[in-house]
């Protein structure tokens, strides 16, 4: 029973033979391989974007923070939520690869950025002049940290405000394919055609074993992209075994059937929890985690047996009356099985 | 018939099985996973050195600058050989990683740095006290940019002059299993025992799909570099699956295997070459690699048969006198067959 | 009428004449003048801290930003109030300094840190390991940009929490001539004996034409803080004239004096304002800054006047009803007259 | 007898008297004051540049390292002469700024940069395309390190190659006075006519307390440059002060009067040196330095009496054959006096 995250699961099988079959014979280094020729065709398929640009690294911090870096100025800020990946899980790597921008921390609801704060931030930036860093960059993350989703509109509503100001905004998408499938809308809708620049588009989360594309649909920032990635030591030289993932990833729709196994695992187990007594969901199960409270004895039962997600925030005791409610973060990943979940709930009843 | 660099040959199929068998179940992420373990265990083990750190990183890049930053200062130095990857091939990745250091560099041949320059180099630093940038460290390359190796006296002769400064010493080992096997001793022989405080310890150009493991011998340094890591995106979060390239590299000694068949295929190319009239070598082969010149017109053939290698310096033209000599560099890997180097050897006679 | 900031109004003739005095033949340049060794000798003593290691540079966020750099790494954060100077006002140079470390703010009344909170934001910080920022230092300024101060036992408080974790503490003091006149304590026991590690000895605010003195308890970081000053630009080559400000500055109590009169001009101006119908303070009145509201009409007139100071905040309007209440910040240096005072006070009646 | 420095002597006393005279009432701070909109327009006419964008800082390496900062990316190279004052004495200053550009060092007689090794220096960038560190900015010094001086012919040629790149050209013109008034040419022909694009004209070798303008031809790059100087920490809030000294420098062209006595006293200092038996010059004398040597006895007499100067390079020992020449470097400034001259001149004899 492992719900600490979606990165604890394994591999999609046809990525793992994906790797095993690029593993022939010699291939031109550092995404100068044939299968990347192909990776970027299908990805500006996808996106209906047959301009951008598009690269390959291994993690989502890569992905962020080199996307980032190429949006804003070390002197400007990134808007963010407060709760965002490149703020509370990169130790700084947004700080880093930018030379030292600010992040500007937006609370919100859900995990999500109210348009009104929002224009309020960017309103007050820049008031003192040069004294103050100035307007930097928007980052959305979708599916946020809360397990919710951004719909197009909203992710226009907020991108609107920005670019009002010229402010170019970024998407993290660990798990865009989590909210691409929950939402039902395409690709272009939930990115360029809501106003993203640039785009994490996560598979770590959703079966690879280590490979995030960034997509930037202004391609005039491709050089600049491919030097800091250079940089930051993040050219693969053996390529091709990034590609033959992403390229597995991308056959058959495999990346929105893993996504939808795991949003549908969410879906059964916070069904299962809503029905204990004094349960609650803490957030709306959107994508495929699952955040909520339910009896503190249930969770001794769980932690007993060595089940494994995180209360959410950390610091709750398992010790106090037994019909107190404690809340948690559970998240599913694609291989996360009926059974699984069913024993789960099955413990903490 | 590919020359151009070793990263081009295929994993050794050992390592794409352990990835397979990797993929099962759930792991802990970012290192926590049991292999991971193991690795530590054994590559300990093979370097002798029972408190070492040891940590993993997909790109030769990550591991030299990551390693390096924790050993200077923005305001120090490192002392390098001029053509040594870090400054010639990594765009600027150390001085990114170190907040901005300079490198120092050295002239001597075959790759190799001269004792007595070293010496004078490190006895200017700081002649001019704060307006001037201070002693850093020292990075060795090994086996070399020119395919030569340092011996463990010849390591040790340089280090000892670093330290008698109080400098650190990195080495860059993206070959380092090609120079082990050269020269017969011992990893232990070759890193630490010779001054060696950090080594990247390369498998990628050797069999792997990407991981260098990065050792140090003191481990008062190793929280650092875990935050350095992650800080630049080099944090996996499947990581188990860095971990079980690197532990079938170290089983069976198959990392000594594959190293020995691209040494060897290097020692055949090479004495084919030194079989033509007028050929010579520009470097002694003493790793996977070939530096030679021989007459153009052998260059023309080959490369209208798309035999692909680089002429070294890069700017000699196919155009000129048959019979002058062109220089050139000619990489093996372990994949590198005897066929590959014969129609190679036919075709520039 | 110029309250806009201190820094509009000019030196103490003491100063310039000691500039002048400093013009006599040839000086060693970059802090090696003997002009030096009596600042340094004197700041010694006055602060009772024989060990110290004293430098000027000339900006109040070189000193800050500097001294911070001393006490972080870059994958740290520094705690400080939310309208701090280094966060509000310096565009981003703490991080610049740093390498990128985080700030994260702190909000509390009155410009000044409660303890209960700064605890709370320590205690979380570094709660996801390597994945988070971790805890650096602790920044407070004393007088605080809303122009309060804190006491001797108040720094003590926080300096108290930060250092229960190990966090060094650093000191603006911009503004702390102003603190210390108005709390009759002694240097040492706001600083030092109060668990502060470096402090930012403000003089330009204070009489001088661009000097702050950077005090560092712990002379362990002196040869640190000189390369990262040079490395900056701020190792000034005719280092005498940064020399003589301090000097003149530290005589017969000059520097003392010099805010007293500040102190004293921005309590008569408070005074004043809150004999106005309907006027009140915004923060109280404990250095040389007034906060205060009075109503629309009185700001009118003073504007039509041009009369130099902020509504604070910034964004309220000369529309609107006659009675209604602005608030402002006027603050006063030690050159401010009775008669400006009055002559202002006259207009806004 | 103080030739160690120029950076030595005192300011000229018109500079006095300015800073005394504009220390009356208040002034709008951070270069908001009526004195530096009078210097803009007066640095605009005389480098017949209307345009121009034009800022103050306070030393030499400050302005140099926020120039190049604005025309070099992080995985850029700065082309600069091995012994140029941005590589040999800022402690990499220009790094930290630029957020770790390269300098590639180019080798030449007299401190000057030869035009067919900058060429080859240029086109060996970027041959190794995104893993080589790229095409950044040229930086000229005039005079140079050795006092030597290009002519407006000399720099033109240099910059030609640049631009055929499109590399930016900047000049670190700390003595530039002292070339100018030895070329006899005009401020226009010497920098943007030849093709240079930011300038860091100096004024605290030749007369000022401290305080260098850096003027930008390109206004384009002015708010980049106003943020990157407030992120310093050097923008002065009492900018006054720095404005009265520039002002003072250019009027009744006392910059030009002051470079004129340096150079004039170095014209007289070589002139006797020349005529010591088995004396030489190791640079020609093009601008306020001498760089000479002679015989040993004279040196060891010199340096009894308490001369201040430079061996050149550091390592030449006062033990020794007694007739054996030494070289050294002498830096005379405008307030060195023939009296002064001709007492060293004995002394060494």
């Amino acid at each position: 029973m492992f719900f600490a995250s979606d990165n604890g699961g394994p591999a999609a099988p046809e990525v793992i033979e994906a790797i095993a079959r690029a593993n022939e014979g010699v291939a031109m280094p550092y995404g100068a391989d044939p299968i990347m020729d192909r990776v970027r065709d299908k990805i500006r398929e996808v996106f209906e974007a047959p301009d951008a640009a598009v690269y390959l690294v291994a993690t989502g911090t890569a992905a962020n923070s080199i996307g980032l870096a190429c949006l804003v100025q070390p002197w400007q800020t990134v808007y963010c939520h407060r709760h965002a990946h490149i703020e509370a899980d990169e130790c700084g790597a947004p700080e880093f690869y930018t030379g030292g921008s600010k992040l500007t921390l937006i609370d919100g609801e859900d995990g999500k950025i109210p348009p009104e704060v929002l224009r309020k931030a960017i309103s007050e930036t820049g008031a003192v002049g040069v004294h103050g860093v100035q307007k930097g960059a928007l980052s959305l993350t979708n599916a946020t940290e809360s397990g919710t989703v951004y719909t197009p509109a909203e992710v226009s509503a907020l991108t609107t405000i920005a670019k009002a100001d010229g402010i170019p905004c970024h998407m993290d998408g660990a798990r865009f394919a989590n909210a691409l499938v929950r939402l039902g809308c395409t690709p272009a809708e939930l990115t360029w055609k809501a106003g993203i620049d640039i785009l994490s588009f996560g598979g770590t989360k959703n079966g690879l074993l280590g490979v995030e594309a960034v997509i930037l649909f202004d391609p005039d920032l491709a050089w600049e992209f491919e030097l800091r990635r250079k940089r930051g030591g993040h050219l693969f030289s053996k390529h091709r075994f990034l590609s033959a993932q992403m390229e597995a990833y991308l056959t058959d729709d495999l990346w929105l059937e893993l996504a939808r196994k795991a949003n549908n695992a969410a879906d059964r187990l916070a069904k299962g929890i809503l029905e204990l007594p004094s349960a609650s969901l803490t957030h709306p199960v959107e994508a495929n985690a699952v955040f909520a409270s339910w009896a503190r004895k249930g969770h001794r039962k769980a932690q007993e047996q060595d089940a494994k997600y995180y209360h959410w925030p950390f610091d709750q005791s398992l010790e106090g009356p037994d019909d107190e409610p404690i809340s948690a973060r559970l998240v599913c990943n694609w291989a996360t099985s009926n059974d699984e979940i069913d024993r789960f709930l099955a413990l903490i009843s």
